[in-house]
């Protein structure tokens, strides 16, 4: 294998160190870890002894780490920590990660871990990065970059870079600046490499060069960086000067964080929690939406006790029995309508005119519906069932079947049309809706046909 | 905006040039423009007109965006070209692309198409990935990549990588390998950079090196990479020669393909489909999952109809008006359950005892459920219902609560020790199960209760 596996084996060991306080083995086992693992280390201990590590190890072995780690735990080492002791976390930090564990302080910590920063250039790029909107392009992108100007010449632009490179964790691209520091275009060091040394930078420089402005929606900036496969994209503002870069590694993390954000809400599961959470943070995730229903099952109740009188008559009180199926067929077709649409939406594959979509919405239902419908007729007939009660449970469930296909369809495009995130309407918020909504009709419809 | 946008109007420009074959422009139009867009363009055409797109661009335009359309698209695209004209488009193509659009083919055209590949090298590197499983590290690399042995010094390194960085389209990375290929360390292009040109290989690679096997699943592959941030990782063989690399990019769409077949597969559509598919896709994908919930639906008719004859007694019959609620909060908490569970295993949350994963289960759900039930008895108050029958009914449902969360969690905990995907224990397939399980406990938990 590739890389280190930290067991329950290792963590037990380390938790042994941590009380012995062996601080000499702490170190010889965790100094040469990868951030990414003393990150997991920190997560499998408690914030007493994670802080005590933290302590130990020194700020250039654990800034990445900490960084690294599940906010919730992040921020209660952060309080066992002084300002000085952040702050020398965070001065070994790229600015993106600086900035946000600066913003994750609360906010009386914030000036004064600020202040305990010796380094300006360092303080100054995170009071810039501090301006911009946690989810836009300048909330995402570093200060970190390699830029030349387009008057070098290949073999002073190799220097430039040189020092330049020091302060870069990763190259990608060096940036292409006119003297007023605006974006000209990019060297990629594959083109500097196979250069002549005494060719100019303004010669060589690919002109073309995707960007993004400041204030562009994260969301965005992630979607371009995978639609053109890009490792990096320089972020500009409205008079074209480079102010930063955005780094793939974090846009893998937005989409995951993304595509958690959304299968949580189509669970009914609000707020970024996981398994390992505390109880009452998952308590105050789950119940909200569990309330929805319970709701929506008590609207429920109201419909169904208006057909009370019905449960005197042997031939129609069999309706009854067919409404969780009718409450289920209602659920299911929603979310499945739903979530093809948000996916569709967050894909952007959903185009054409809405009436094209409706068409093909109902024709879709009525083919599913159809079948479904031929299997109640069928079970009907085997438990003896009168056959007009049967028909009238198979069509109602058909166009219950058509009516939840149209909600969940049009939910979300007309949410998302709002500005309002469609994701909200999948899971609990449509099958509730569409649970109530079926058994109304479904018992109307009976109501009407079989003249009860 | 840096990117270009296809909207409808410079798609229906390009229809109507395709329908007055006016080469010239489309070629003036459509060669400058990034692949990426270009396959969105394609996307946007009839098969027709897409075809003859391709064959006017030529493929050194054309194979990279082939390669990023929509696989169906393709399908109906390759269907149209001859086996000389896809060998060409193939040429253009990276190896790790070029083997996935050989393996979409029909099997008897594979052959005829690769003896068309008119470059030895890129047919035996095709030939060799074609061997490895699509998912795992071997399907998911590419042969493309600098590497230099050991022995070399920095400028001879230098020419070494001008000569193969002609043919990689991102260098990332220089792997260094001794003189029987196995993987030694590596070079970034940093250090490389800003090496003393008069230095050896030796000296100034790094030992440590990430790395992959080629039978590595490509899930496990994204993980790491994803993990330690890394924008591409090398790929080894059992005697650590070096066969290829795995770039970020291709690891993002897998990511993305990932997270949406399990917000596909937790909404009830399996199958990867997408809302612009064709209706019968459409209908293919999600008609089992809901007959699976009609079958549900029927099983909870063979259970009601035990208790038609409580419809006879007023205070007892109330319970059939619940049964829409029982069954909505069974099959919500045990989505919930569900998602965290999968979720939490896909990002490898999931550790600790079974046993202290159960308390914590069932402390959650008897907090919920003890909230939920409050409610019940209140609203039974309120309609005048007997204080035993709601009180029976708060209870059941509290029960149902802890059940069904104790279902959602095992559930997929059991699939995934049985190595299979947990992620089909989501949505439909748990809903259906507790549906049916909450209305059974119910009506036996009342039964039992009042006596009757």
């Amino acid at each position: 294998m590739a890389t280190f596996q930290i067991d329950s084996i290792f963590l037990d060991d380390i938790k042994a160190l941590i009380k012995k306080k062996d601080n000499t083995l702490l170190k010889r086992k965790l100094q040469p870890v990868h951030y990414a693992d003393l990150g997991e280390v920190i997560e499998g201990l408690s914030i007493e002894e994670a802080t005590y590590l933290i302590k130990l190890l020194g700020s250039d072995t654990t800034a990445d780490a900490l960084a690294d780690v599940d906010p919730d735990i992040r921020e209660g080492i952060l309080r066992q920590l002084s300002e000085k002791e952040i702050a020398k976390e965070v001065l070994e930090l790229d600015t993106d990660d600086a900035t946000d564990i600066i913003l994750e302080l609360p906010e009386e910590r914030q000036e004064k871990v600020m202040s305990q920063i010796d380094d300006d250039e360092h303080l100054n790029d995170i009071r810039d990065l501090l301006r911009y909107d946690e989810n836009s392009a300048g909330g995402l992108m570093a200060k970190e970059l390699v830029k030349v100007k387009e008057d070098l010449s290949v073999l002073k632009c190799l220097n430039e870079m040189r020092a330049q490179a020091e302060n870069v964790t990763r190259v990608h691209s060096i940036y292409v600046v006119d003297e007023k520091n605006r974006l000209k275009g990019r060297l990629s060091l594959k083109d500097l490499i196979t250069a002549n040394s005494r060719a100019k930078v303004k010669d060589i420089y690919i002109p073309k060069v995707d960007f993004v402005t400041v204030d562009q929606d994260g969301d965005e900036v992630a979607k371009i960086m995978s639609k053109y496969d890009l490792d990096a994209i320089p972020v500009i503002n409205s008079k074209k000067e480079l102010l930063g870069r955005i780094t793939i590694d974090d846009i893998v993390d937005l989409i995951k964080e993304e595509a958690d954000k959304d299968y949580q809400l189509a669970a009914g599961i609000s707020a970024d929690v996981e398994a390992d959470d505390k109880i009452f943070d998952l308590v105050k995730a789950r119940l909200p939406w569990l309330f929805l229903g319970l709701l929506g099952g008590l609207g429920s109740v109201f419909i169904l006790q208006d057909f009370e009188a019905i449960m005197e008559e042997p031939k129609l009180r069999n309706l009854f029995f067919y409404t969780p199926l009718i409450a289920a067929m209602a659920g299911n077709v929603g979310v499945q309508s739903s979530a093809i649409i948000v996916q569709g939406i967050a894909n952007d594959v959903v185009k054409g005119s809405l009436f094209k979509r409706l068409i093909k919405e109902i024709g879709l239902s009525l083919i599913n519906g159809l079948s479904l419908a031929l299997v109640i007729l069928v079970f009907g007939q085997f438990i003896n069932q009168a056959f007009m009660v049967s028909f009238t449970i198979a069509g109602s469930m058909m166009l219950v079947i058509v009516v939840a296909a149209l909600v969940g369809t049009f939910v979300p495009i007309v949410l998302n049309k709002q500005g309002i995130d469609p994701a909200i309407a999948t899971g609990p918020f449509i099958t509730t809706a569409n649970d109530i909504f079926g058994i109304f009709l479904f018992f109307y419809i009976a109501k009407f046909v079989l003249g009860f």
